[in-house]
Parts: C-alpha cells; structure tokens; sequence
C-alpha cells in the first residue's frame, strides 16, 4: 500500500483510490446456481442496466455449458449464453461494460462454441478449474487467448486443496497467458487470516508476470464482503461482488456494500439501490439465497454447501439442530 | 500472537486456543433497544439457559436505567434490571454463568440502585459512556468497585469521536481499577484497518495495567463478526455477541458464528443452535433486526441508526433509493 494513489490505511483519511481496482458483476452466473439458470429476461436486463449505470467494470451472464452433457430443456439460458440470447438483453453492448462467460473445465466444448472475440460480444473468458483439471483450464486459456479474449481463471475450493497441489496449480497457470487468476472461497468457509495467507501465496507466484489477482467469496460465515475488503487491503485489484449478495446458498459479496467501500469516483451506489428497490423484491418470492444457519453449518465445517442448499430448498426446513447433527456425522 | 497458547495464523493448524477468551452474551440487553426491553420471561430464561450450555461467560441482562428518568410503564424490566425480577429468571444463579448489568452513565441512579454485590445476583457492572461523560463513568466505576463488583466501560460511538479526545478518555480510563475497557462500534461503520488502529491505540493505553481490551460491535455492513474476529486476531480477549444477532438495528455479532470460531473446549455451539430453533423463530414474528439496506447505508455514512430504525419499524418500508437520497442531505 505504499502507492500514493492507494488508500490510506485510516479512513478518516480515504481520500484516495487505486485505480487499478475493477469490479466483476457475477449475479445472472452465480445467482443461475440457485434457480438453474432460468431469469427473466426483464430481471436481466435491470442487472445489466444497473451494473452499466453503476460503473461497475464486468458483468458474467452465465456458463458456456456445452449442450451435449447439460440439456436446453433443463437449463435456463444463461447455462449456455448463446451469443443471440445475450444480444437479445444487451444489443451489441455498446457501454464500457465488459461481458464474460463462465467456462467450466471438461464441461465446456470450448473449441467449438466460444466463437472468435471479435464474433461475440462477449470480452472475457473466465476459465473455472479444480486443481485436478489445470491441464484443460490451461489449454481453454490459450484457446481463448488465440481467439482474443481476456481470459481469467478461477481455481475453485481452494479452502480444501492440498498445499503443495496448489503451488503447483499456481505456478503452471502463471506461465499461461492469462489476465488474472482468482483466489476463490467456494465454501465461504475462509477467515481473515486464510485470506491473507493465500493472497500472499497467489500474489508471489505471479511476480514478475503482468497476471492480476481476483478475489471471489461467499457468505456462509459472514465474512464475503470483509474477505473482499481484506483482499483489497493486501492488494487484490479484481473484484467479484453480485447485487443483494445473489449466489450459490449464502451468496457472496453485496454489490452494494464494495460500491459503498470503493472510493472511485466511477462507481455509483445509487443505480444498485434501485435495481435492489425494482428487481430484487419480486426474485425474492420466487427463490430463497443468502445467509442463513445451515449455510453457517457448511462453512464452519470448510465443506460443498450442497447439503445446506437440499435443507433449505423446502419450504419449511427441519430441526436446524439435526441438520447440524448430521453434519457432523459426515464428516467424523 | 506469540504465545504458544494462542491460535496460530492458520487455520489448518489451530489446534490450540486462547484461554484468556472470554464471551459475554448481551442479547437481551442489546435486543431490548429494539422492544422497550419487553421479553417474555420465557424468552430470557431461553437466552439464559443457552448461555450455561454453551458455556458462555457472561450474561447481560439490560441496563439499570434510573426509574425517576424513566417509566417503569413505558418500559419493560429488562430496562430496569431490578433484582427481584432477575432472580425471578435464574434464582440466585447457581452456575458458572456471570451476569452483567449494563449502567448508563447519568442516566443510572447508581448510588442508589447498584446494590453491594453480596447482596446482589449481578457480577458485573458495565458502565456505557460518551467520551464527554468520562468522570461520571470513572465515578460509577469508583463506586461498583468499592460495592465488589467486576467493571467494564464501554465508550461508546468511538468512530465519531475527535481522536484526542479518545486518548485523553484512554488515558483518564486506563488509571481506574476497571477491568475492562472496550471498543464499541455503536454505528456499525468500522472497517477492519480501523478495528486494527483503534484496538492498537487501546492496547496501548491500557499497557502496564490488567485492564483487558473488549470489543462490541454491530452489523451494518456485515462486518460485525469479522471485526470481532480481527479483534481476536489482534489480542482482544472479551469478545460481545448475541444470539441470532439480536441487537438494535443491524444487530451485532452472532454468538453462533462467533463459538463456531472459538477453539477453547468449553463453549459449545449445538445449544445456541437449539436456542435458535426454538425461542427465536416466535420472536421474529414480534420484532425485525438484522441487516438490511437502511441500516447499510447509515453504517456507509458512519451516523447513529435511528433514521434507519424509523424507516424500518413500519410494516412495508419505503422506498430505499429515496432514504438513501435523504441521508445523503442529512450529511451534508
């Protein structure tokens, strides 16, 4: 934080920015894991007005699922962002905001449906991997990278991989040509501390490269927004945050909570207060996301909230008590 | 952290923990700000119950508001915290449990109201003050010292106060025979780089004494639990939080993420989960706390909750981008 342009480390005195910071938009993706990808098109839309109105820097649509392994009549469209349905909400995209996909290791046919960059009117290419499939996430960079993309990578439930795994997984991606690479919290199980160990950890591996490091978080201990804060602090200039903290269970980091953080002037908090005002209200009678106790449950035991996610999906859970008992039986 | 008894800067490795922890429970007394202090006695006896299972180490009751300034009709006993009605929830308290009274200074009649503590169920006095009213609180800390009583002071709404101010309040504090002083984020607006200043600066005043540094905070930005847990990181041993957060406004750190944190053997989470599955899902049909958008926005602007709690307190809240709108002229 020696940067004159970086903030000061009392607030009383945050007068400045790091300009280097950009926000990612990753509601319509993450939120899609709760509602299998089916929003309106009107909801959509109020989410790429909003992130367009706010300055926010990115927006994720979805995954490039590939149709051979995950059926169209299963899925929603933004399981799939073909480029005519993306269109059908942005038009060309004729704003500063950048559109990315979500492009799943071995579960993305890559080759044939990421058309070239300058065919799409997606800009970004976000490769997500477990540490065992970093050979394919590194081919669907370069094969991304060739067709002109900014290409990011997120290794997923970090919180659970072995140390020497990781580093491993580290360095072969800071030989790619990828933009950034994501520190990714999948469990919301990661405290401060963990946060700062593997910033740090990402952060050495990518010196002397011109690769970013992006922090990814979710709520399930509510800590998404203050393990964002502390990546900030530590230097991480790319963002994930979703609006209403929309997400996969406990969701992740507000929107609305980095925007009021962030210092640049580019950044509006106003237009997320009325898509949260205009657009949320209605989602919330349809599905169910955010903190709650079981998602508690599943971080504090560093494991998939999926069991969390089967609890919550009724409408009138059962013994929080015996959801916690069981818990602990699966994982002794 | 250089104790070998502290938790480490890992998680993988904290296998050990801090025995100096301490926790104090003040859900009742924090949550009456938002009821007129009217629980049912059901209700506390849960809250108390819970805190002896869970084996928690102190208890507030609520505050031994002065009965000349305030009507006993106006408000329930939990503002009053007379001893009869205690005893009537918990006996003469046969357990480990200690139970804290918190006393307002120039509001609490404490000549007169503050029994000996022999003759007393309390064991604990928490005198809460503004940084003007320091000689008061020092007076009130004389007092329930020489009546037996372990103290605290709270110096409450320490992010608006003038930083001089603070130090000359720390050093005046730091010279009574109070045993712990702490830091109160009353509006919810501390991020953690100022957790860190403030719990540095009183660490430091507090150097060459026994005085022990606490730490109160609330949910406005969703930070409550994750400045507690910096706080822990930084040396803090007495730790407030309340059960499903219950507090005034956003509330403040939930006991059930906070004894999911802690690794001392003695505190259990599986009561506070029982607590919150069966005495809080009726209080929720009574009272609304926790985060939420206005509450948000007052912690963003660093200002006392109240506008935010009067734009919650009806059924169907108003527009949110218009509250936000007329903050933002209040400030300026």
């Amino acid at each position: 934080m020696s940067d004159t342009q970086s903030q000061s480390t009392s607030k009383g005195t945050w007068v400045t920015y790091r300009p280097e910071i950009k926000v990612l938009d990753c509601t319509i993706r993450d939120g899609g894991l709760m509602n299998d990808h089916r929003f309106e098109d009107g909801f959509v839309k109020a989410i790429y007005d909003c992130c367009v109105a706010a300055g926010v820097d990115y927006m994720e649509f979805g995954y490039k699922a590939d149709q051979k392994i995950y059926s169209r009549d299963k899925f929603g469209d933004w399981k799939f962002c073909v480029e005519d349905d993306v269109r059908r909400i942005v038009g060309d995209n004729p704003t500063e905001l950048k559109l990315t996909m979500m492009a799943d290791a071995e579960r993305t046919d890559y080759h044939h449906d990421i058309l070239p960059c300058e065919a799409s009117v997606f800009d970004v290419v976000r490769v997500a991997t477990y540490v065992h499939q970093i050979p394919t996430a590194i081919a669907m960079i370069q094969d991304a990278t060739d067709k002109g993309y900014e290409t990011t990578v997120n290794i997923m439930a970090a919180s659970t991989v072995q140390e020497n795994d990781l580093d491993d997984a580290l360095a072969a991606l800071a030989a790619t040509p990828v933009g950034t690479i994501y520190l990714v919290d999948s469990f919301g199980a990661m405290y401060s501390e963990e946060i700062q160990y593997l910033t740090r950890k990402y952060q050495r591996a990518v010196e002397g490269t011109n690769i970013e490091i992006g922090i990814h978080t979710h709520n399930n201990l509510q800590l998404a927004y203050a393990n964002t804060v502390e990546a900030i602090v530590l230097g991480v200039n790319r963002l994930d945050a979703t609006v209403a903290g929309l997400g996969r269970g406990a969701g992740n980091c507000p929107l609305e909570l980095l925007l009021g953080f962030l210092k640049n002037p580019k950044y509006h908090l106003r237009p997320v207060l009325e898509c949260l005002e205009t657009a949320i209200p209605r989602l919330r009678t349809q599905m169910k996301w955010g903190y709650d106790l079981a998602y508690m449950i599943t971080g504090q035991l560093n494991c998939h909230p999926r069991d969390a996610m089967k609890y919550m999906e009724v409408d009138e859970p059962g013994s929080i008590v015996a959801f916690y008992d069981q818990m602990l039986e699966g994982t002794s």
